[in-house]
C-alpha cells in the first residue's frame, strides 16, 4: 500500500522511543520502583509556595499562556540582573535545545559535543539532519582542550557543553569556562547547559555576559527547583541571539502552570538553599554508600553521583539491572570508559537507605 | 562583529512574535480587558474534578512526565474506542502540527491549506522551509473542491483542513469529509484538525478510521475541555503514521499536569456536555447581539462566532480596535473576503453583556 513519504531526514530516523522513563521500566519489569533515583529529579519537590501557587491557579488553566512569557521573563530578569530581552523561556532545556539545533545546524552541518554527554542533544542533531561530532571525555570531565581542537579543525556552527556535567557530575571552574569561551571563534555558537548550576559550588558558573552573540546558557526549574514535570527552562544570551528563538518556537508552548510555578519558585530562594544543602548531604551519603561497597564515587557538583563500579561497562550494566530487579531505578553512562559507572540521583534519605541496602546484593548478582 | 550564522531557513524567517496574546494587548494599550472573547478559550473552565486532580498532583510535579504518555493514551483509547498505539500526545495541537510539518514537508516541498485558515500551520510551514499553497474559501467554508483540485495539480505531501473551521466556525458534514478523504491520493497526508469537534453537532465528525496511513486527526483539551493553558492535544491515526511522531517529538515535552488533568477531564463527560450546552447558548447570544446591530452572524459549530461587519476588512479591523479600546478582546480573520468579519468567542454571560453594551459604540467609532 502506498503511503505519504516522510521527508528524507525523517525517513533516516528510527521510530523507537529513545528515552525510557521509570514508569515504562515498571511496566516492563512488573517491579515497583521503591527508590526513584535515576532521573536527576528532586524528590524534595518544589517549594510549598510553589504548590500553593499551582493550586490557586488551577481554575485559571482555561486561559492560554502569555506567548511572550512576559511576567516570568521580568521575574527572571530581576533575579539574574539582566534585561528580560536577554531571556527566552522554553518547554524545559530539551525544548530550547531542539530550537538551538534547528536554528544553527543545517542538514549536513556539524554539531560538536562530548562522547557520552547528554543524549538529548544528539537526538536533536540527528532529528534535524546534522552530523554529530564527538570528543572523548578526559579524566571523567568533558575535555575543553579536546572540544577546542575539534572546533578549530571543523568549525562547527554549534558546540554543546554541560557544566556541571551530566552524566558524570564533574565540572570546570568559571575561569576555565571563560577561557574556553574566549578561545571560541565568533562564528561558533556555544550552548552552555547549566541545568545543574544551582547545586554547584561558588566559582563554577562564570558571571553572566549577555553581550556575546555566540554563547547561549540554559538553566531550568527541573532540577534544584523541583519542577521537572512542569517543563520550564530558560536561555540567557545576547538580545538578538535570544530573539532568534521567536522565529521558530511554539509561541504558546510554555504552559500557564509552568509560568506560574516558576515565578513562585523564584520568590522562595531560602527553600532553594535548603534543597541545595540537602542535595549536598545526599551526595555525601551516596559517596559513603559507594565506599562501604569498595567503590569510588566521582566528585559531583550536581544532584547525582556517578559511582565507578570498578569493572567494565557490561558489569556496570549488570549492576544497574540487578538494582532495577530490586526496585532501585538508576541510570548509567553508555560511552566507553564512562560506562563503568552507574549514576545515582540524590533521593530522599529513605530512598538512599534502600540503595544502601540493595547495592551489595546487586553487586553480587552482577558478578554471577 | 561576526556572529554565528543561522541556517538558511532560519535566516529567511522574521524574528517578530507572530502571535499577540491578550496580555500583550493589555500591556500595549494600557486598557484592562473586561471581556476576554478573542482566543476561543473556554471561560467555563475545566471540570471541578480536573481542578481537584491538578491540586492533588501539584506536589508530584518534581517528577518528569512519563515520556510514553502511557496512562493518558490508554484513557483516551478507551474513550475513543481505538488502540493506544493509534494515539500520540503533544503539547497542544500546535505542537503536533509542528511535528507533522517537520515529518512530511521537506524544504521547498508544498503544504496546502486554505487562504485565511489557522495561521499557526502557515507559521510551521515557513519555519521548516516549506512552500505554502493556499486555496480561497468558498462561501465562508474551506473549499473541499478547491483543495482537491490543488492536490491533483500539485501533489503536496501535506494538506491542512480544519473541520469545524477556525476562524469562520463553518463546517462540512461527515459524509463530505469522508468523500474528500476518499478522493485524496494515498501519498498525500491530510492533517484533519478537529480542535472544535466537541462543540459540533452530531454528523460533523466522520467515524474514526485508524487504518488509513494518510489521515491524522488532531483534537485538544484546550477548547471544550477548558484547558488551553495546560497544553495538551492528541493525534489519532494509523499506527505507523502515529509511530512516526516518536522520531522527532520532545519525549518529555508533555507536562505531568497536562497528563493528569487530561485524564481527569475524560472522566467527567457530563461536565463536558454542560459546557457544550452553554457554548450553544453563547453562540445564540452572540448571533442576537449581531442582529441587534444589523449585522449577520455566520452559523458556527465551534465555541466562537464570526460576525460579518457588513463592510470591508479595514472597517472590521477598525471595529476590532474600537472594541479593544473599550476593553473587549476579539480577533478577526485577515484574508480577503473573510476579513470583513470579527470573531467573537463564547464568553461568560457577563462578558457577552459587555460585548452587547460596547459593540454599538465600537461600530460607530469605526465609521468615524
Amino acid at each position: 500500500m502506498l503511503r505519504p513519504p516522510l521527508t528524507p531526514i525523517a525517513t533516516a530516523l528510527p521510530d523507537t522511543v529513545p528515552f525510557v522513563g521509570p514508569e515504562a521500566i515498571e511496566r516492563q519489569n512488573g517491579i515497583k520502583i521503591r527508590a526513584r533515583v535515576g532521573a536527576n529529579e528532586s524528590p524534595f519537590g518544589p517549594s510549598p509556595k510553589v504548590v500553593a501557587a499551582m493550586r490557586e491557579s488551577a481554575p485559571n488553566t482555561w486561559k492560554y499562556c502569555d506567548p511572550e512569557n512576559f511576567d516570568l521573563r521580568v521575574a527572571l530578569a530581576r533575579h539574574l540582573g539582566v534585561g528580560p530581552e536577554k531571556l527566552a523561556i522554553g518547554e524545559g532545556i530539551d525544548g530550547l535545545m531542539n530550537l538551538m539545533v534547528r536554528l544553527y545546524v543545517a542538514p549536513g552541518a556539524t554539531a560538536l559535543t562530548s562522547l557520552g554527554a547528554y543524549p538529548t542533544f544528539n537526538y536533536h542533531v540527528a532529528g534535524f539532519g546534522g552530523r554529530l561530532l564527538t570528543v572523548p571525555y578526559e579524566g571523567d570531565r568533558e575535555s575543553l582542550a579536546g572540544l577546542l581542537d575539534a572546533v578549530r579543525r571543523e568549525s562547527p556552527p554549534l558546540v554543546y557543553l554541560c557544566n556541571p556535567d551530566n552524566p558524570m557530575g564533574t565540572w570546570w571552574d568559571a575561569g576555565e569556562i571563560s577561557r574556553f569561551i574566549d578561545a571560541l571563534p565568533e562564528t561558533t555558537m556555544l550552548l552552555l547547559d547549566e541545568a545543574y548550576g544551582e547545586t554547584a559550588p561558588t566559582g563554577v558558573l562564570p558571571p553572566l555576559d549577555v553581550c556575546r552573540p555566540n554563547v547561549i546558557r540554559t538553566r531550568t526549574f527541573s532540577k534544584a527547583y523541583g519542577l521537572a514535570g512542569i517543563r520550564c527552562g530558560y536561555a540567557i544570551g545576547e538580545a538578538s541571539a535570544i530573539r532568534a528563538f521567536d522565529r521558530v518556537r511554539n509561541h504558546f508552548g510554555v504552559n500557564r502552570m509552568a509560568q506560574v510555578s516558576a515565578q513562585a519558585a523564584l520568590t522562595d530562594q531560602s527553600y532553594l538553599r535548603s534543597v541545595v544543602a540537602r542535595v549536598a548531604e545526599g551526595r555525601e551519603r551516596i559517596a559513603r554508600i559507594a565506599r562501604n561497597n569498595n567503590l569510588a564515587a566521582i566528585a559531583s557538583a550536581t544532584n547525582f553521583v556517578a559511582v565507578d563500579c570498578g569493572r567494565d561497562g557490561a558489569y556496570a550494566l549488570a549492576v544497574l539491572k540487578a538494582l532495577a530487579a530490586r526496585g532501585v531505578f538508576v541510570r548509567k553512562p553508555m560511552a566507553p570508559i564512562l560506562d563503568r559507572c552507574i549514576r545515582i540521583s540524590v533521593g530522599l534519605p529513605e530512598e538512599l537507605d534502600i540503595v544502601a541496602e540493595e547495592l551489595p546484593g546487586a553487586l553480587r548478582d552482577a558478578l554471577a
